[in-house]
């Protein structure tokens, strides 16, 4: 192609509407359906176009991923500058956009050594800053750390979060209210809510 | 194929051999390399046999599936009529041998329905078998149920362990070894040893 202006910026959007596809298609119909033509037909472009710009299907796949974490770490800086960090992410992982990926994610990681690595990396990376607002909240409210630290906190509520994603997938729910129910608990008494907000609390859940 | 005694003995054999490299597939490549071709290759059988002895590719996932959770099933019960259930459980679900398989499961049950209603189906049995053995560990050893009771102890147990699994796939180490101590401390709680076992398990560690 040639390289004037005009279609190095028909160029880069070509390829975002390639790498747009395969996160719908990952999304809706799982990594069955990753293939060159199958992307390339969703986004109404040519197979070929996909060799184009990607080196191999990995590459384009690793593009996928961090699209989802460029958009799960807009939400999760999000639910950690706000009031009740806790709350807030403990809402986003257990009802998480990306979660219907996540697996999906988890099983191409076997295949494709680059898309692992661009995982652990990134999973590392949320995870550290969830463990300073972690500790943070523990230092502000004075909260010891002999049942539970910072770290083993973050692990517990991501792990529980993740189950619930997973599991709801399979439609298992046996246990879920129970947890729940120390889940908001946790909540109550690590990041508790003041009266204005307890009243709108009320509100809400009369009105649901 | 003749309906005689000895081919259908024949024919067994090549569908065992056919769920038995399909396992294996799954296990080692993961589900993308989960084909026809590659299964009939693996078993050193013809293609056109994988679709003799089953109706579709769903059919044989569901075959393998079932293969996992028998083995699952043997060591879980095995566990659960141990002398410790609540430390048998945890080891064996955080070193789960059909761990590497579980993630393909969950996302090649996006695809195949059938295999999707199987894994509901299995999970809720193990998961009522766990509580039940729960239930009677609190009961026999008086447990109060006010911070987390049968059913949450363990979801909680199960999510961890499952946690641990996805996590060591992906390489994400950050806040394991606070949740491991916090284990130590609920099993020791939980599901104490007594004192000859104690000195046991201390030369073991020793000798680790």
């Amino acid at each position: 192609m040639a390289s004037t202006p005009g279609s190095k910026a028909r160029g880069s959007r070509s390829k975002l509407r390639l790498i747009e596809a395969a996160y719908d298609l990952l999304g809706e119909e799982g990594y069955h359906a990753f293939s060159a033509r199958r992307v390339a037909q969703k986004a109404g472009l040519k197979p070929q176009l996909v060799h184009y710009y990607f080196r191999s299907m990995e590459e384009l796949l690793i593009a996928v991923f961090q699209r989802s974490s460029a958009r799960y770490f807009r939400l999760h800086d999000e639910a950690l500058s706000s009031r009740h960090p806790m709350r807030a992410l403990w809402a986003l992982n257990s009802n998480l956009p990306e979660g219907k990926r996540m697996t999906e994610y988890v099983a191409l990681g076997k295949v494709y050594p680059g898309l692992r690595e661009e995982m652990r990396h990134t999973g590392e990376r949320f995870r550290s800053q969830q463990i300073e607002a972690m500790e943070r909240i523990y230092t502000e409210r004075g909260f010891d750390h002999t049942i539970v630290g910072p770290h083993g906190m973050v692990l517990l509520m991501s792990a529980v979060a993740r189950n619930f994603v997973i599991e709801d997938e399979v439609g298992v729910s046996l246990g879920h209210d129970e947890v729940k129910q120390l889940i908001r608990q946790v909540l109550d008494r690590f990041d508790p809510l003041d009266a204005d907000e307890l009243a709108g609390a009320d509100l809400a859940s009369h009105g649901a």
